[in-house]
C-alpha cells in the first residue's frame, strides 16, 4: 500500500461512521502526506506577521491613515493586538517583521528588522517595487522560515500589516485569476460609500497602466513590500515541508502568487477561515479551498491562521489517539 | 450604560477595524451579558455524553445494529473516542451518562448510573417514553448539572450515542417547527438507499399515529432517554447562567425542544458547528444560529462542541487582554 492508501486505511477504521470526522480527516491525510508518516506531529508552531508601508496609501484607497501601519505593529510588541492574544492562547511563537514600514523602530523593540524600503513605491506612478526590491523581500522571507525550520518548527502561520495591502492584494488577484478587478475589491477593513468608489476608480487606472509578464514582475508591480516577504516565506516553508496556515484576503492572495511560481505550495496549505469578503471567497473557490472556520473576520494579522491551529491539532490527534473498530471491540457497518 | 453598551463599546474600542472580530465579538456580547461582566472568564469546562437505545432501532431505521451504543460507552470510557481525544485536547471534563443504555456495565466502568430504562420503546407501537419515564430522565438531566454547577463549570458541552436517534430527532423537529417530515430527514451516520427509503416511511407513519399537545408530551412521545435527559441537562444549564454548546443534529434538535419548555435557554447557547445535512441547516435557520465551525462532522458525541471551546475562549481572552485605541497608541478610523 503507498502511504496514501494506508492513511485513509487508518483513518477509516477509526471508531466512527466513515467520512464522519468531514475536513479533519481531509486534514488528517495531508499532514500525514505532508510529513511522509502515519504518525504526524505538529512542532513548535509559529506566526509572521510581516508588516510594510504602501505607496498607494497616498492616494486615499484606505479608511485608516499610514501611521496606523507602525502603530499597530508597536501594538504588536507590546502585546495588545488581537494575534497577540490569539498565539498565547495557542502557544503560538508569534515574530514581528519590519519588511518595509515607514518608520525607525526602538532598537529595544523586538521587531525583526528587514525593512527593504521605508514602503513600496505608488503604483499610480511607478511600479511598487523594483525587480531588485522585490527579490530581496522574497530572499529575506525564505531567510527567516529558514531559521523557524532550524527552530525544528513544522507548521507556520502568516499575517500581515500594512495600510493598502488589501489594494495590492485586489490586482496581484485580478492578474493571476484573470477576475475583472470590479470583482476582487472588497471593502477592505472598513472603507465604504465614496471611498470606495475611489479606490475602485483608483484601481482600475493602476491595473490598466502595466502589463507584466511573469508571476515575478506582476508581483512586483502590484505587490507590497510585506506581501513579497510572505511570498518567499511561503516557497521556503512549501520547501521545508511545514504546514502552512492561509486565512484572510492578503495571505490567499499572498498564497496564490506563491503558487505561480511553486504550484507544489498548494498541496502544503490549510486553509483556515472564510469571510464573507466576495473577492476572499473567489479566490478559495479557484483553489479549491474548503476554510474551516467561518467568523466572518476582517482584521488580518494572521488572526485566522492562530485560531485554526486546534482544529489542524485534532485533525493530528484523532489520527494518532483514537481507537479502531477492531482495537474497541465495536461493530462496524456492514 | 446597561451593560450591554458598556460590552460594545468595549469591544468597538480595541485595536481593530470596527466589527473586524466577527462571530467573536458576537460571543464576546453574549458571554458577558450571561455572566454580567465585563471581564468574563470561562472555568471548569464540562461535557456530558448521554448515551441510551431506542425501541425504533428494532425497525431497522439505522445503518447499524443496537449493539454499538453500548459499544461505543465502552469506547467512552476506555478514552479511545473521538470525543475522549477532543476533551483531552482542550482540557474537558468529560462525563458519560447511562441515561438508558440496553446493556449492563461493569461495576468499575466510570459510566455515571442514571439509567431510567433499558431503551426507549418502540414508537411504532406506543409512546418513547411514558409520562413518568420522560420527566425522570429530565429530572436526572437537570441533578447531573447541578453537579457540574457545584463544581463551578460555567461552559458546557452536550453529547449523546444512542442508535436510532436521528430518528427521534428528526420527529421532534417536524414536530416543534411545523417542517414536513421529509425535509427533517437525513442520512444519519450513513443510511442510504434502500435504508433511507425505509427510514423516512416508518418516520412518516409514526409522525401520523400520534397528535401530542405540549412540549412534554412530544418529547415523551418521540424522543429518547439521553434526548430527554440532555434536555432536562439544557434546562437547568441555562438557569444556572451557563453557557450552552450546540453542535449537531441531535443536540440542536434537544435545544429546540428545551425552548419549547423555556425560551430563555436560546439566549445561552453557543452554536458551535453547522453540517451539510439539510435538516441540521434548516434547524438552524430557525434558530437564528451562525455557527463557526464548518467541517462536515457527523460523529455526534459532541465533537463539534468540544471543537469549539477554543474560539469561545478566544472571544473572552481579545475582550479581557486586547488594548483599546487609547492605550495603545494607535489612531481610529475617523
Amino acid at each position: 500500500m503507498t502511504l496514501n492508501e494506508q492513511l485513509k486505511h487508518k483513518i477509516d477504521f477509526k471508531t466512527k461512521p466513515l467520512g464522519a470526522l468531514g475536513l479533519l480527516e481531509d486534514l488528517a491525510l495531508q499532514v500525514g502526506l505532508i510529513q511522509n508518516t502515519l504518525t504526524p506531529e505538529l512542532k513548535n508552531p509559529a506566526l509572521l506577521v510581516f508588516a510594510a508601508d504602501h505607496g498607494l496609501a497616498d492616494e486615499g484607497v484606505s479608511a485608516y491613515p499610514k501611521d496606523v501601519t507602525w502603530q499597530m505593529v508597536m501594538n504588536f510588541v507590546a502585546g495588545g493586538a488581537a494575534i497577540n492574544v490569539f498565539c498565547r492562547q495557542n502557544s503560538i511563537n508569534l515574530k514581528v517583521i519590519d519588511a518595509g514600514v515607514d518608520f525607525d523602530f526602538p532598537a529595544d523593540a523586538p521587531v525583526i528588522n528587514a525593512k527593504i524600503a521605508r514602503g513600496s513605491h505608488n503604483m499610480r506612478h511607478e511600479p511598487a517595487m523594483t525587480a531588485t526590491e522585490c527579490a530581496a523581500a522574497i530572499q529575506k522571507g525564505r531567510e527567516l522560515v529558514q531559521a523557524e525550520a532550524d527552530n525544528s518548527c513544522n507548521i507556520i502561520g502568516f499575517g500581515e500589516m500594512g495600510i493598502g495591502n488589501t489594494s495590492a492584494s485586489s490586482l496581484l488577484m485580478h492578474r493571476f485569476l484573470n477576475i475583472p478587478i470590479e470583482d476582487c475589491i472588497g471593502a477592505g477593513t472598513g472603507s465604504h460609500g465614496e471611498q470606495l468608489t475611489r479606490k475602485m476608480r483608483i484601481l482600475k487606472e493602476v491595473s490598466e497602466k502595466y502589463d507584466p509578464k511573469t508571476p515575478e514582475e506582476t508581483l512586483a508591480t502590484f505587490g507590497g513590500l510585506e506581501i513579497a516577504m510572505m511570498v518567499g516565506a511561503m516557497l521556503e516553508a512549501s520547501e521545508q515541508r511545514m504546514i502552512l496556515l492561509i486565512d484572510g484576503f492578503i495571505a490567499t492572495a499572498s498564497v496564490l502568487t506563491a503558487i505561480q511560481l511553486n504550484p507544489e505550495v498548494r498541496a502544503n496549505c490549510v486553509f483556515c477561515h472564510s469571510s464573507n469578503e466576495r473577492g476572499h471567497k473567489l479566490m478559495l473557490e479557484k483553489l479549491d479551498a474548503k476554510p474551516m472556520l467561518h467568523l466572518d473576520l476582517r482584521v488580518g494579522e494572521g488572526t485566522g491562521a492562530a485560531l485554526a491551529l486546534p482544529l489542524v491539532q485534532a485533525a493530528v490527534n484523532f489520527l494518532n489517539e483514537m481507537a479502531s473498530f477492531e482495537a474497541a471491540g465495536v461493530t462496524n457497518k456492514e
